[in-house]
């Protein structure tokens, strides 16, 4: 059976041990037989270029990774706001639109509804209507997990890499097939 | 020649006027001589449907529209935090994977490090890393739009059905090469 390759999405990339983070989660794939892509823009010669165009390469490394990969599994834990991370939520549609199969995991716990009105009221402080479709986050993002034939695994934690390392390894397990 | 057919994107459903943005993007759309495609689940029986269930319906009605859209005009004014809304993150990926034109628009002026870090500082409060790519969002939606020939347009302002209509119009005028 050829190894299948998996697109590590998620902000990760910003944390401040992304480094270790991208290795621990690349020698995990390993351990499931898997090969890990890890986003991060470490074998990129950027130092020449502006600050716009070191975007665009790294933009264009990251679609290369995509095209390569099998299926994504995204961290899609909530990132500055009620949300997940947006370049993460492009990233699920990128693959969804390849046909290739989308998983996720979060370690927020709440429905998306919850997150945004503690209060149960239907729109925000903005008067914009808050979704309520019992989903961790909005329709597209959990719509493209199920459709592809992917789950998206919640595990309530404080943020750590620990955390984020246990809840990945039972997403890799489920991939798998492999019990342990 | 045939008439070009335009998936719009945003967080504009959630308006409380959503019905008449959607009607008033559509009717400027037809102005230019374009098909506009208004993502509102007012077609969709969704009754009977669990909240789940509904929403899985309303993605699948959506992922319809971006099928037969030419390209993707994207509001990618920030939602409920310093960037845009998931779902249409979600979209402007969808459409990138299928090599159709991504264009957008944001009524909020400043870059995305700016408006996440008003010091300068190169972390947030989080310890996360800022991306400072002198761009108006995340590099993979800035980057999609770059690569894909469309245009990102900014204009200042409150939020209000009138400020979007007028710089959906300019984003109008740009793709159709109709000057006014």
């Amino acid at each position: 059976m050829q190894q299948l390759s998996i697109y590590l999405a998620g902000p990760d990339v910003f944390w401040p041990d992304a480094r270790d983070a991208g290795a621990a989660k690349v020698s995990l794939c390993a351990h499931y037989g898997c090969e890990g892509l890890f986003p991060l823009d470490s074998n990129l010669d950027l130092q020449q270029l502006s600050p716009y165009a070191a975007g665009l390469e790294i933009f264009r490394a990251n679609i290369g990774l995509m095209q390569r990969a099998d299926l994504v599994i995204a961290n899609m834990t909530p990132f500055r706001g009620p949300s997940m991370d947006v370049g993460t939520a492009f990233e699920i549609g990128y693959m969804a639109a390849l046909g290739k199969p989308v998983w996720g995991y979060t370690l927020d716990g709440r429905l998306y509804a919850d997150r945004v009105s503690a209060n149960g009221a239907g729109v925000d402080a903005d008067g914009m209507a808050i979704e309520r479709f019992d989903m961790a986050d909005n329709l597209m993002l959990v719509g493209a997990i199920d459709d592809s034939g992917g789950s998206l695994f919640t595990s309530p934690a404080e943020h750590s890499l620990e955390a984020h390392l246990a809840i990945f390894e039972k997403v890799l397990r489920s991939i798998t097939g492999r019990g342990k």
